[in-house]
């Protein structure tokens, strides 16, 4: 089959490699229908983190099941499948707590692991699934062929957004600024409307990215970064700043116009993983009382409360797909993301 | 009047003082019942902090009152008062979120401040009590002489034990770890089993403060830090943590035990003043979801919620005043906190 691999920096190839085969007994193979390109695949591929050989690349996907091991109960054999960024078994008191991304038992995409050796990642035409039965979420209504990106949002970008939210606290009536325009960013806003946030500020310079945002529900936008940027949050919020802060990008200085941009007592919710492990300032965040939440999202719990509303097209984040290539062409998905041209490519096999 | 003054590290003076005086129409004058010597004092004391010229020290007091400006309202001549630790409005839009510590017309205890002139420390015979009518909070029962502790406890450490169990979202049934045996530990294992936490474990090597805390509702003692303190903790958390922890010390060491006792998905609260600021290793919280929350702690607001309790005697915050000396020994109150002689010590002018 074809599979996506990452050489070096700037270097994406898709190649041959062997198919995938049940090992586990409680595993599945999956037929990739849509998978895609995230933000932080930009990481290796602008070489911010190094690659020391060649390997597969990507962890968000949706597909049909075309097997399933002797052990497997809640998956069956044609099933169409959301895919979480990562496995987990969903039993363990960590995935009970709504904490899944810490599965005692659980891996990630794309690593020889603890679950019957090599699943791929994502970026593919099929993915050995270990723990199918806690990983894989079926939808068993009819798939047509435009709810898909909705659907492959909540592998990631969707459930990421909505846990910033969820970190943050937000509820009915609060005010919410949003620090990143990516894919997360703006499934940040869609979160936080549908939490029932009335005043969102998007934090973004970006036209085309500035008006998708204020489709999802945004309410102002603030294009100014730094004291400019701190300085117009807080005349848009009674002077003293947003109740919640959306850290969606990463870096040192995001997570510092967050902080700032919350009020005393507000919180922060962050799901940009951290570019170099910047550190937080804890004095601050002690005279201010500001809090800070957040991590790397536990998405599989988030799908069953998100998707109805991804069926219903009560949200629409499949709309920050806005590039559309074959698999085959997965090298200039990267370069399209890199230069800023798409917001996410979607691949199809 | 007398009043208690730090000269240098070590050098803590009660000398005459001019008596305060009205001076803003919303002011009133306070003469101290009880005060005390708080963690924090210690830091001047040790050095830690600089002290650059003499000035006066302290901020926690309960008094009666003997004159009001003639702008305030709630407070009456005769009234029996418990004043948090800092000076506020109760009415300005953070006190209304609940953060009257961000005050925007409050202040600090012992400075010259916007408020009408120099306001005292607290460890004095009288104070002059800015904004009157927003800081202080009038107990009009009958207050006998055993009450007196518990009462002063509102002024801080017990609000701020309760502001960490707030802040790290303590809920009924929670496993809650506490780092540090000081009064604010003591006091926010008071907080934990008061908002419902059925395992609370506290961190102490004091065998006087082991028992305090037992006797507050620890369920446990470790005795142990850094690793195999860690460990100690997780074996009595499904080996994975508890759900809270509340740090109550401000050192990088404490908070790293607090971090580190934390569960995939807790939450740290956190009150002890940052030592030094500390900073939070941002990406560990990424990849574990634990949150951190707190800070100087809005003690003005939680008083009314507290002090039913306090004064039914359903929790007994006062015992952890372990010595009673009149406020000309202040010397050795400090001297007594210093050598860990007592836990914390109640001054009468």
């Amino acid at each position: 089959m074809l599979a996506t691999l990452i050489h070096a920096p700037r270097d994406i190839r898709v190649e041959t490699v062997p198919d995938p085969v049940l090992s586990t007994g409680g595993d599945a193979i999956v037929k990739v229908v849509a998978s895609c390109v995230c933000g932080s695949d930009l990481w290796p591929y602008r070489g911010v983190t190094p690659t020391r050989e060649p390997h597969r690349i990507g962890h968000e996907f949706v597909g049909v099941v075309e097997a399933i091991g002797d052990r497997v109960e809640r998956i069956r054999v044609g099933d169409f499948v959301i895919a979480p960024f990562y496995v987990c078994d969903n039993t363990c008191i960590n995935c009970r707590n709504g904490f899944s991304t810490s599965c005692l038992h659980g891996g990630w995409w794309g690593s020889d692991d603890r679950l019957g050796g090599f699943a791929d990642g994502g970026q593919g035409e099929r993915i050995r699934v270990p723990l199918a039965d806690g990983t894989l979420v079926p939808v068993r209504e009819e798939i047509t062929d435009d709810l898909v990106p909705g659907l492959l949002t909540l592998s990631d970008v969707m459930g990421t957004g909505h846990h910033a939210a969820v970190s943050a606290g937000v509820a009915p009536g609060d005010s919410v600024a949003v620090v990143g325009d990516g894919a997360v960013g703006l499934c940040a806003i869609i979160a936080a409307r549908r939490l029932g946030a009335t005043t969102i500020i998007a934090m973004s310079r970006h036209p085309d990215r500035q008006a998708l945002a204020r489709e999802f529900g945004a309410t102002h936008i603030v294009a100014e970064r730094g004291d400019v940027g701190i300085t117009a949050v807080r005349e848009l919020t009674h002077g003293i700043g947003a109740d919640r802060a959306l850290e969606c990008v990463g870096t040192k200085e995001s997570m510092d116009q967050a902080l700032r941009s919350a009020r005393p007592g507000g919180m922060v919710g962050f799901v940009g993983v951290p570019n170099g492990g910047p550190e937080l300032p804890l004095r601050r965040m002690f005279d201010t009382n500001v809090g800070v939440r957040g991590g790397v999202a536990p998405v599989r719990g988030y799908i069953d409360e998100l998707l109805p509303d991804v069926l219903s097209g009560a949200i629409q984040p499949g709309r920050v797909f806005d590039l559309e290539l074959p698999l085959r062409d997965a090298a200039a998905a990267y370069a399209a993301m890199d230069e800023r041209r798409a917001i996410k490519v979607l691949l199809r096999p």
